[in-house]
């Protein structure tokens, strides 16, 4: 049998007592390691971090905090390769797409490290400046935010084992909460292996960081008035943790980042041909392919104006016909496997939903796959569909398929663009190109309200923006509605969920002791 | 049969077509009107708001919206004379007493006018300062606040039918979102007269702001993914929300101010009789009897070290002994009536609980109530509670008594105090009375994480503090864990739950079109 992952709780390592759970390379087949919850003394775990690991980390200032979390970039650099071997073994992806969960993770927290040098030595901040209440300026009302005396659970999605860990564990650590995370199953290996180097190295204090492998059950039973918990998964699974009578009782604090149905906009104006024209469908090509399309970011409806539906289809096309698909092992693989056979499952299982309702623009059926056994390997190619009649096509507005898969959809004039855009009831990110400032302005500021991040793209900023499904530190992660109306990262803003806003009122002398504000981002 | 009340729903006013709900005077136990909320269009009600409302608001600039709201109070302000007689008649308070409901939420609304007329002409909010992405200066990140494309519903408590609707409505119109409100029955005909007053003023776009009083039947099954529900009341009835399946499905925003134990705290070192001493009692016997103890922030709780127990007893129970109970049309009352019957039995209920684990220190039993038949009037006279052993009287830290009732305990030191007031497990707000400015303020800092709003009186501001109870538009409102994890108010903090967050990640060039950012609070 497999190893069997140590869980690393109630400050120290210890295993599951249970059969255990076994991990998978989706390109192989072969069995890696193996993961178990069972037999734990939950409650003790979760004590244990909220007491020694919150009162540990309360009593670091923020400068204090984010040293610890540069060491635990230098460690988590140190074991770079390690981290490569893991995600190509379990993830079953290309080194580039490992950079993305694996270097991504590690450079958010590294952000996370600079911008909490800048917060200095204070242990809670000052929000906004004291507002006098009544006549006399002697008695004023001055915001802080605390860090709260709880612990933040997180129960994160497979898709980035390192980056879905760093990105939030960044800004909880660095607010003074402890951190408990249960690693999606199927690939926990690197979420555990990243832990255990952090841990082992000793340093964060004890407590502060924990993780739990295997089944999530009991988990969200322990958790009380100040605790937190953040998601990143299926409406599904986020409907269920709203719904768990702790979470409800207690009014726990939750984010909640699920299902999305991100769409890229041509916007009116930009020939075929035209430098927005191509910078859309390369970014289409790359956001379908990159990592499988196992992005919560990734594009998955492409709108255009009427006229370009053909030139489009073929653009993306032609790009997506050059996408060598197969085992990361190989140079000349672009794009490696789905994460497991149930992923792969439901791929197909929503692509047979979507073609009922569309064409077939760019299929890779019939391509071999490179340097695998077809029948093992989680492979499948890309698929770009297409309808003209987007408003009837229900089904494409509100079925994610999380693999390569996107669906191009023609409009009429910009307010249609909007409505069939909205009809994704609120997502994570929307990319917008053309060429025109005013117009690319103006979409942006109406595309907004439904989506947490607006990407936009014109020809000057075409060889250097950062990516519609890349998540960058320093903005917003999350959605309103159906992509679960949660908010991440954003630089400090991402320090509010883990900090409680209190109003102290008081006389000018007494708020005079909480001393000067820290610094503004 | 009394006057039928209409509701303002889908932009005419329409009566229900039941039986009704009879509003009593709790002082006479007289019948005053009915309200029915029974056979309307609910679905084309919230269409209509988010519709029409919602455009015609957008459409207007913040400084807009505000004159808009100066046009309310104004309004508001001419009808005065008309609110006072039926928070008489319909909540029993007293004049001081109304103030606080129909003073205090014209005063809200006029300081969110002013807030608003300082946002200037913008139609959106800029949040932050533009944060390059990669090393090039042109590819920006700017975090906007757009105001949110859908309805806002409050349902709303029975103790402020005027302010519970005007610090909900003044930041949600001033964002720019329509407005449902849903006033408890049993007070709602001010929020009804109201909005009437309001409405046909014709001050506010059609949709803006719509009233429906009875029964909030099926109001949640109309909720979208961008409408937002603002809640009021008891936890139990917040838990029934929470757990709506509308509410899941779509990520609906909620906002929750549910039950609190507040506290008041006398810090160690202040003497019996020293000021800080005196302003305790006073501010204690105050919050117990201000509206016969229903308020939401009312102090519960009095923790006073070990060897003030007796002194603060006797001292706390001389003032409440002045105090006159009674019908509030006779002026030598100082304190009026329960607001119902139901709230009567459920005062008495809860002051039996609370008597099995402490023990009276004050009573009022046996003290006539002034001109009123004692078997219609829903008086009670005020209770001190005492308990010497607070560890073990769980009772009173969970046993929220909405009525002229509080517990004084004593503590042993600072942490045994914090610890004490942290089994309210999260509340509203605490008061802490001291001399000593530097424990003051480390006292205020350790007991943010567990209220949303720390109200500090040392003798420098012994006259001029705003009350603990008091809820100034200036501070946040609301409190972590049992008291529901909302906020509201806090000045313009409380447009952001109103408004989505967005990055918007553009070029310098795009971004510019944006304009200049709106001023600061």
């Amino acid at each position: 049998m497999s190893e069997l992952l140590q869980n690393y709780f109630a400050g120290r390592w210890q295993s599951g007592n249970g059969k255990g759970t076994t991990l998978v390379d989706p390109v192989l087949g072969t069995e890696l390691v193996r993961v178990d919850s069972t037999g734990h003394d939950l409650a003790a775990g979760f004590a244990f971090a909220r007491a020694a690991g919150g009162a540990a980390l309360r009593a670091m200032s923020y400068a204090q905090r984010a040293e610890a979390l540069v060491a635990a970039v230098k460690v988590l650099q140190a074991h770079r390769e390690t981290y490569y071997e893991i995600a190509t073994a379990n993830s079953g992806t290309v080194r580039n797409d490992s950079a993305i969960d694996i270097d991504g993770g590690i450079y958010t927290l590294s952000t996370y490290a600079r911008l909490g040098a800048g917060l200095g030595d204070r242990k809670f901040l000052l929000d906004g400046e004291p507002q006098r209440l009544g006549k006399e300026p002697l008695f004023q009302s001055q915001h802080v935010q605390v860090p709260t005396r709880g612990v933040a659970l997180f129960i994160n999605a497979f898709n980035f084992p390192s980056w879905g860990l760093w990105e939030k564990a960044a800004p909880a650590l660095l607010s003074g909460v402890p951190v408990i995370v249960k690693p999606a199953t199927a690939t926990a290996w690197l979420t555990q292996r990243m832990v255990k180097d952090v841990v082992d190295a000793g340093v964060l204090p004890a407590g502060a960081l924990s993780v739990i492998c295997g089944s999530s059950a009991g988990l969200l039973d322990q958790l009380q008035p100040f605790d937190l918990v953040s998601f990143t998964g299926s409406a599904e699974t986020a409907s269920i943790i709203r719904a768990c009578p702790t979470v409800i009782r207690h009014s726990v604090r939750l984010n909640v980042e699920a299902d999305s149905l991100n769409s890229a906009l041509l916007v009116e104006g930009a020939a075929a041909g035209s430098e927005a024209f191509d910078l859309l469908c390369k970014e289409v090509a790359r956001e379908m392919t990159q990592k499988s399309g196992q992005k919560c970011t990734a594009i998955r409806r492409v709108f255009v104006p009427e006229a370009l539906y053909g030139a489009a289809a073929e653009a993306i096309g032609a790009r997506l016909s050059k996408t060598s698909v197969g085992n990361p092992r190989n140079d000349s693989v672009r794009m490696g496997a789905l994460v497991s056979r149930a992923q792969l499952a439901s791929v197909r299982e929503g692509l047979a939903t979507l073609r009922q309702v569309t064409d077939v623009l760019h299929d890779s059926d019939g391509r071999p796959f490179v340097d695998v056994d077809a029948d093992v390997a989680c492979c499948v190619g890309p698929t770009l569909l297409g309808s003209r009649a987007p408003d009837s096509a229900d089904r494409v507005h509100d079925t994610e398929v999380f693999g390569p898969v996107a669906t191009l959809m023609p409009y009429r004039d910009a307010e249609h663009a909007r409505a069939l855009i909205e009809r994704g009831h609120g997502s994570l990110a929307v990319s917008v190109f053309g060429d025109d400032f005013g117009a690319c302005a103006e979409t942006a500021a109406s595309l907004a309200a439904s989506h947490g991040r607006v990407h936009v793209v014109t020809p000057d900023v075409g060889a250097t923006h950062t990516g519609h499904g890349n998540v960058m530190p320093q903005s917003l992660h999350g959605g309103p509605g159906r992509a679960g109306g949660g908010e991440e990262l954003g630089g400090l803003r991402a320090l509010d969920f883990y900090h409680r806003r209190s109003a102290v009122q008081a006389s000018t002398e007494v708020l005079s002791k909480f001393g000067p504000a820290q610094a503004r981002e």
